[in-house]
């Protein structure tokens, strides 16, 4: 998807592998073909009609044919519905076996499993992600209550962090923008002051400007994180080092 | 190769690429199967018999399957004679069309290009680097002189900097430790000491210890960085950043 976010994925699997020698690195492949997937929020958004599931079901087929059997997505809003049951059902139609991670669900379990006393999750991503209630419907389903921000602050605070060309990550990701790293704390305590007893970071581009993993000593959860560790722990679970 | 130095092409890539938007980057595929390829190294000092271009050869084959029509090594040691050569030779005999960059011919067309008044170029390298003699047939047919580092530095600024399991780069690397960028930066000083006028980082995990594109004046050549120029000049030259 976007490859600032493909990367930063396979720099922490990379990073949270516990390994001396390059050898017994985790083998691994990324596919980083921007141009080949539609804008999944667009077209959750209705701006356009293609669903990018099916581009996204060919590349998991090249990558089972080569012989993964293990894969994820560095896309939150990909796990929409609407994209990611399309995305498996495609697979399924065509006799595909590849084990596919998601991101969502996995980073539910980890909350709840690491943070058992929070009721109230914040969640930080697209406009596409909060349309789809992506978050909301799994964190509901897990007997969690959701905030989300207020419709100035995913504008001015999210979206124009994403999407602007002056200073958004999408246009300027080496480094992160100074403004895109304010605007991102700022929506955290802005959630924290709702109610928010843990954040997450709904949107693969938004930990490239929020490193820390707490915020005023709530804890920011990144989705990365936690698939980087469960793509090691699924299939090199002596390797996996402790997360910092 | 190291799952590193793969991962610091790739960034490179995106970083050198101009674009406001995820779909205008270039589309890639990195391979990080680090346990799929013998050590080049130990291939080249005689530690390993097998040499690591049938594995090298058989990754670029699968990617020209997928399409690919360009591609570059993130290993300055693979580019060695021994191995390179019959890497070409593999794919030539399968009728595999596939452009492969030569990461040292393209760093010393750069130096020879922007710094045509230097007559002495140090290098910095793995020791299977150092023995091919990589850099210095390639330097001296290029009619320039070789600045190598004296044997002990060799060892200790270099050797250990990318092996050791206390603050090696190839253990060690979110972040690298700051043992490993002082040893890089006294071998660079070294090399000045002994006349050279730039210093080419001649194993791509140098640079993550050396980050800075001077050293006291002296320009520090980081190949990586010439070589995703290269890739983005030879398929979107109107994508490509000026270099910071």
């Amino acid at each position: 998807m976007g490859p600032q976010a493909g990367l930063d994925l396979a720099e922490k699997l990379i990073r949270l592998t516990q390994t001396t020698r390059d050898q017994d690195h985790i083998p691994f492949i990324l596919f980083s073909l921007p141009a080949s997937v539609p804008d999944r929020t667009d077209f959750l958004l209705g701006n356009q009609d293609i669903n990018p599931a099916h581009a996204i079901a060919g590349q998991f087929e090249e990558m089972a044919a080569m012989g993964v059997t293990i894969a994820a997505m560095a896309c939150n809003t990909a796990h929409a519905g609407p994209i990611f049951d399309l995305v498996l059902e495609l697979l399924r139609g065509k006799g595909i076996r590849l084990r596919i991670l998601h991101m969502v669900q996995e980073t539910i379990a980890h909350i709840r499993a690491a943070y058992p006393q929070i009721r109230q999750v914040g969640v930080l991503g697209t406009k596409g992600t909060h349309r789809s209630r992506l978050y909301d419907l799994a964190l509901e389903g897990a007997g969690l209550e959701v905030v989300i921000p207020d419709p100035g602050v995913l504008e001015n605070n999210i979206h124009a962090t994403l999407y602007s060309p002056a200073f958004g990550i999408k246009a300027c990701s080496s480094p992160v923008s100074e403004e895109a790293s304010y605007r991102v704390r700022s929506a955290i305590r802005h959630l924290h002051d709702k109610g928010a007893g843990a954040v997450i970071l709904g949107c693969t581009e938004l930990p490239l400007a929020m490193k820390d993993s707490q915020v005023d000593g709530i804890p920011v959860i990144d989705p990365a994180v936690i698939i980087a560790e469960r793509l090691i722990s699924e299939t090199c679970p002596d390797k996996l080092a402790l997360s910092d």
